[in-house]
């Protein structure tokens, strides 16, 4: 018998790698933060001797959720302006009152309550952008979730920076800063074409090439966007982007609804990835965004929930539904994304898009132990013809019982280990209460 | 002080009637079935003695939700073939499930299975559409839902008649049965124009209008539904059902994803109401439900689930959620379908579809106490701005604690009270090994 650390048995597994595999009866064999075996259970018992053991005999484990577009800390302004148009919303409501209010303590309460709700529907690792990020990285740090923290930069001066050097300094200092840490990593993120100019553009591609990290970018996101850029300089953004150099493996393009056949195969020749948010597109009524076919170019489409101030929440297993849903409609094929598909969008083809494939997204041995327990045994998932369905089409975020990162276990029967939920919710009632008034 | 049943105290209430009205701190006051009064709690406290005293502090209460298309007992065949087009999945899956499994008890079963699931998701109606719709009613009768069960019509024979004639006849006994009943209505289920021919539905229509009650059909589901009946009969079959003088207050036409102006123009002018099945939608890739330009066509749109199925759930929050974020981006206008709208849709015009507005469908004294709470005091709901917005974009069917309807408390701290969760769980169970092993 090895002694390992921990042992869970479940009674059904989607490991994601190999695609489309189903185990039933099997179980995760976890030590030192890693997967180190996942074998039938009856195995597992005269193998391992574990000093934790879990049984979930109702459960499916699925990797870790991979939440890849998030502006965590705006969670504290959830609803503070719905049914409007992205313009209005941004420059008349959600722009003024990040001016007023974003400061330190309001990233770090806002994150710690993205996690908290991230942590309880399955999410294992968010990939961010927002102001402080020094802040963002230090609240996943003492939580334990993995957490890619956006250098944010803009051209105009924020609370978080003056101009774009200034930005790029701040965010190579915060760089250095979490270099090696086992579950922090940066990536540039230059909020979009129509908010950051040429130079600092430039700038970015060269440093994010030297340090080997990516770039996170919303992109095409209206059709309001693709014309204004016409107007202003005469190319549509990607075209000015290919110019600048940034289309390649590094970037994240996020939400790009506006393409032409001509743009998607140029997009597909670079290795660019894409995080699609169907939620807040349709919310933002931005676009729509065209998974099937990007996925058929050969693009590695991502998922991402937005913030909750446009979303509104963070739930990636509803964003998993949606984004099945919506690429049926939008493919014209109800067997366009089917379940097993979406399922590999919202955990490895995130890690892809983030460069950590090799250590999580999928359930294998060798990676981290992120890992995310639904409870399938529920009036509204029964009965259970086949799982991974259940979980993309009927599961509720209330199903998710259990969640371990890096082998630790962050939500204990639904019961938060590293945060403290009542703490948030009475910090999050204060903020309502001096913004509201404010 | 005036002797009533039940006082609930609650934080904020959406009446739904007056339009976008929200009142805090109020109480509504139930007697005999029906809501007495709404009025501050301080006044409530002074002026009634109640015998059951709810304090629903951290809650919104809403009017029940009316899901007004389903077919409560496929949720038996939840998940049994996903990701399919529409005729692939009826013809190949569901159809010959059907005729293997379906009877007395398999309706029973699974009708019991949906009302635990839309109670515990906050739904008080539901307008359901199956065979043996005798036993459906006599579920609903005995657990204290509010039903309207579909007399089912076929040009073809199944377990429950063989020709249109017997299936009419059969349906008039279930209407007799059921005359007078407070919860129990009937209303004609032709299925679909592709499903009945032209004299069982002039035999319907002459029959609804004597018994004055109203027509649920399939209509406008896919485009190629269309284009068949053009095929073979020369029209699209709205103008087909126009020419039948189908095209009345009476109709409830279900899906409608393809119409031209002057059908709109026309279904308006008829005064038919219209079902909206977002998800049902999406997922069959049947096509886009223009809300917007129906809704300002002067059309009732309700909204419904469609079965279980095809859907994978009955939980209408989701649905309201799925049409107000689907509304914004077919209209192109993210101020299309706001939240309150979007609850009225959920709620009163479900009731107005049915011809139960002037009993149920909001909070109005003199109306059946149906009534749902759902509680924001979450993680997943905080901060609350504006609590209608968070209970149509946030909030999640595990967060419905109490169900009333017509005064009856049938969800209770989300415990079931007129159905056995575990016997329900154990019986899908034992259904789900026999159709997968048959």
């Amino acid at each position: 018998m090895t002694a390992v650390d921990t042992l869970i048995h479940s009674r059904w597994i989607a490991p994601v790698e190999p695609a489309t595999t189903l185990l039933e009866y099997h179980s995760v064999v976890i030590h030192e933060g890693r997967i180190l075996d996942i074998l039938p259970t009856g195995e597992a018992l005269t193998t391992y001797n574990a000093s934790v053991e879990h049984s979930l005999d109702r459960h499916l484990l699925i990797p870790g959720l991979v939440n890849t577009h998030t502006h965590a800390a705006m969670s504290l302004l959830r609803g503070l302006a719905d049914d409007l148009p992205l313009n209005e919303w941004l420059n008349d409501h959600i722009w003024p009152a990040e001016s007023r209010w974003v400061n330190e303590e309001f990233v770090h309460d806002g994150t710690q309550l993205a996690m908290a709700e991230m942590l309880r529907s399955g999410t294992t690792c968010f990939n961010d952008m927002y102001f402080f990020p020094d802040v963002t990285a230090r609240a996943a740090a003492h939580c334990g979730m993995r957490a890619n923290v956006g250098l944010i930069v803009l051209d105009f001066p924020t609370v978080w920076a003056h101009d774009a050097d200034e930005y790029i300094s701040r965010g190579l200092a915060v760089h250095d800063q979490y270099r090696g840490d086992p579950l922090i990593r940066t990536l540039f993120a230059p909020h979009a074409p129509y908010t950051v100019s040429d130079k600092p553009l430039e700038r970015i591609r060269v440093l994010a090439d030297e340090l080997d990290i990516g770039i996170h970018m919303h992109v095409h996101e209206t059709a309001d966007e693709v014309d204004r850029a016409i107007e202003l300089t005469g190319k549509r953004p990607l075209e000015r982007l290919h110019g600048l150099g940034l289309l390649s493996p590094a970037m994240l393009a996020v939400h790009m609804t506006q393409l032409s056949t001509a743009e998607i195969n140029q997009y597909a020749a670079s290795g660019g990835h894409l995080v699609h948010c169907p939620e807040s597109n349709l919310k933002l009524a931005s676009g729509f965004c065209p998974v099937q076919t990007l996925s058929a170019a050969g693009i590695n489409v991502a998922l991402g929930t937005d913030g909750a101030a446009s979303n509104n929440d963070l739930d990636m297993l509803g964003e998993m539904r949606s984004a099945a849903l919506l690429g049926k409609a939008v493919g014209a094929d109800a067997s366009a994304l089917p379940a097993h598909t979406v399922l590999e969008m919202g955990t490895l083809n995130g890690a892809r898009a983030l460069g950590i494939d090799a250590d999580t997204g999928s359930l294998l041995p060798g990676k981290w132990a992120d890992i995310t327990a639904v409870c399938l045994d529920t009036i509204e998932t029964q009965p259970v013809y086949n799982p991974v369905s259940q979980l993309i089409y009927a599961c509720g975020r209330e199903q998710v019982t259990d969640v371990w990162v890096a082998g630790r276990h962050l939500l204990k029967e639904r019961r938060l280990t590293t945060l403290e939920g009542n703490d948030i919710l009475e910090r999050t009632r204060d903020w309502r209460n001096r913004i509201s008034s404010g």
